[in-house]
């Protein structure tokens, strides 16, 4: 039975995508597809103006052919495939996109540009585009739970590693693949599977999350032309689990299928930094409201051992990478009163007094913590302690961003670097996906006049 | 000093391949170099008109742009980087290409046509391509040695994985990256590094190469454009060793720079099927001849375990497969009186002379076997016992292929699908590539006219 089990996963989940209908998808689940395409948006209209999506699309702009797809953002138009590359890639860039934090997986990055370049070569309704990226949302979540934590402890970028199936299976239903060519295009998917943590906060990151999308289109497409893959490429003999996953846990893979939905429990972050670093900002900017004056001498942050393992960096060069340091987002945060894309810049990075204040934070671990709670202990210069805390961070699954905030995130990134994009119709747009007969037109509204 | 060591693995790899000079390459090494681009146009040859390579093709051809390189034995042209994976796809295809045998790389594949697609990009000189070919075909081998064989033991496509840094030092060579941006462009790759040897025999198992060869050419094209890595992507804390490697014998890769050239290890195969299985194929060929008309009844076959553990398929169903099953090549070659493109397509496969004749082989293992030496007993029908032993396999570093023996392959592989294609024009290209200015062109010589 374990054995048929184990033999089986690539094809159950074939399956489950192959039958699963609109119909059957729980109202608060659609609902939660169009709050992650909100997030997409906001998020991609961030970073759509860094240098690594600066040179990823001039790079490809050598090779690509025709103007097939938007590109978020942006005026120029690329072919579908680097469409979803360069989409993703704006969407991750600044470690904006939304969580899940189980398995620390950013999961609308790969899967949504892969369908939003998808539907300008094909037509796809609104439902379509949801309940693919759904499924897709659910396999990659799925495929990850059963690794969890160890094959991110391993190095692997887990968002990259597993999105490319996420993209894989959201395109495989968008175009209606059947379960053996769902089962080949995780095939192909399978050998694709790569990035590595070492290249966070580098450019480098930004190549394997776009390689996730891009990647995991071209596999269902790939297979839609009969391209085939082995029968079994998660748990075979030399296939994703024994190469990436140590021991895999493969019941999590396929239990419940159909019956829990892991989009319910994505986080969508009001802080443009690793996730575990917000509930630590919760605290500090809440006391830098309420004490506008106070001069911090010494900071002790606490929190789960993931926080010092990801974010204790105190010495930093740039932007980028100032999105994995505690010591910058507190500083940063307690001389600006604010945590946005300005305090995560080159030029904050190296602001004298971000700089002199980031010696003060000292990071502490604590087992006893989950990771989206904090503790944080500022000793300010008259000698006086003051202890904060939060036990849910503001975006967590448990303290969720409401619609508005949702909304306002996409208004202030469009905003951030062009003032005149009106982003009203988009945001319409979103809310309304169901109703749509065909999204090709969608990203375009993403795209300023 | 070890630590000293280890952070400096990638930036001592970029120092000795940026201060590399044609003048410095021994001339055995270069004229090995040359019979490598020979060996990879014929294999490439044999596999361009394959079905993985059509309908990548055919995919690709939807979103490429400009026709800037030459696809291998196609009339079609394509962007570079898409010519960079489709000639890498075609030369692997048929599992005929060369191979570094203490690694079980592939090494030419990937490496070589990045450098083809590079040089329709860029002007880049004969001595120039060989030399960059060289650097890329050492880096690869030299990062593989260091986690040989649990690497590929693991489930890795080691000639994936691996290739991926040879094409981006290459073509990094070819384009003149300073050593930052070459430790840039090894960071791009490694986040790009994947393939997993449970699609071998499979459509998919293209993928992986191609992309070795695309993604290598194209890591190396964006850290022209400033686009960064991590310091120390292959023995970084969350890094490619640590990901994929278990316990790297890092030593291994620096040692001995510039002293001596794996590219002599090189093997080239006269069989296109696995290497392993090729000392076989040399006991029963010969024994065929000298017994052109006796019935096998039973045919046991003893090789190093690795013999069994990769080819042991009695079942197979497709050409591909045919590859990688011992029992298949001893039955063709029993039936056939041959061993070459023929004997390993679906029509061979499902050959009821060579399914019966399949059943009656038996694999066994023994240690004291090197991968190069097999012994065959072969029981006839009358009860008669033949004894073969081989003790090292045509082809292999130690019994190589003539240069002859490599133009000749060269010349079926382009007759098998093109009788009126001439390729002496390609094959003097091949052996004067040191004298060209210019090597834009020998793809094209690879096209019939």
């Amino acid at each position: 039975m374990a054995l048929l089990q184990q033999l089986a996963v690539t094809s159950r989940l074939a399956h489950f995508v192959a039958t699963a209908r609109w119909e059957d998808i729980p109202a608060a689940v659609r609902h939660q597809a169009k709050r992650s395409f909100m997030n997409l948006f906001a998020v991609a209209l961030a970073g759509c103006r860094t240098s690594p999506v600066e040179i990823a699309l001039a790079s490809l702009g050598e090779f690509s052919g025709g103007r097939q797809a938007a590109v978020i953002g942006r005026n120029e138009r690329i072919d579908a495939l680097s469409a979803a590359f360069l989409n993703a890639a704006s969407a991750n860039v600044h470690d904006f996109c939304d969580t899940h934090l189980a398995t620390v997986i950013h999961p609308t990055a790969p899967v949504a540009p892969a369908l939003l370049a998808l539907s300008e070569l094909r037509r796809i309704g609104g439902s379509e585009l949801l309940l693919a990226f759904i499924l897709g949302n659910e396999v990659q979540a799925r495929i990850a739970l059963a690794i969890s934590p160890q094959h991110y402890n391993k190095g692997w970028h887990i968002t990259s590693t597993c999105g490319v199936f996420g993209a894989a299976v959201a395109a495989g239903k968008a175009i209606g693949l059947n379960e053996p060519a769902l089962v080949s295009a995780l095939g192909t998917a399978s050998t694709q599977s790569s990035g590595l943590c070492e290249c966070l906060g580098m450019a480098a990151k930004s190549v394997s999350v776009g390689n996730a999308a891009r990647n995991g289109l071209w596999s269902a497409l790939l297979a839609e032309r009969g391209f085939e893959g082995p029968a079994e490429p998660l748990a075979g003999r030399q296939g994703f689990y024994h190469a990436l996953g140590e021991t895999p846990d493969l019941p999590r893979v396929t239990d419940g299928l159909g019956e829990s939905w892991e989009i319910m429990a994505t986080s969508y972050k009001p802080y443009p930094c690793g996730f575990v670093i917000h509930p630590v900002l919760d605290c500090v900017l809440d006391w830098r409201r309420d004490h506008p004056n106070a001069e911090p001498a010494r900071i002790v942050v606490r929190g789960n051992p993931l926080l010092a393992h990801r974010t204790d960096r105190p010495e930093i060069a740039t932007g980028r990478e100032s999105q994995v340091s505690v010591q910058h987002a507190v500083a940063a945060a307690l001389v600006f009163a604010q945590a946005g894309l300005d305090q995560f810049t080159d030029a904050c990075v190296n602001d004298p007094r971000v700089v002199a204040l980031r010696r003060k934070v000292e990071v502490a671990r604590d087992e006893s913590f989950s990771t989206i709670a904090a503790a944080v202990e500022i000793t300010t210069a008259d000698g006086a302690v003051h202890r904060l805390a939060q036990a849910a961070a503001r975006g967590s699954d448990v303290n969720p961003l409401s619609d508005r905030d949702l909304e306002q995130k996409l208004r202030s990134s469009a905003a951030a670097w062009d003032a005149g994009h009106g982003v009203q119709p988009l945001i319409d747009a979103v809310w309304a996906l169901d109703q749509r007969d065909d999204v090709s037109g969608l990203a375009a509204l993403a795209v300023p006049r």
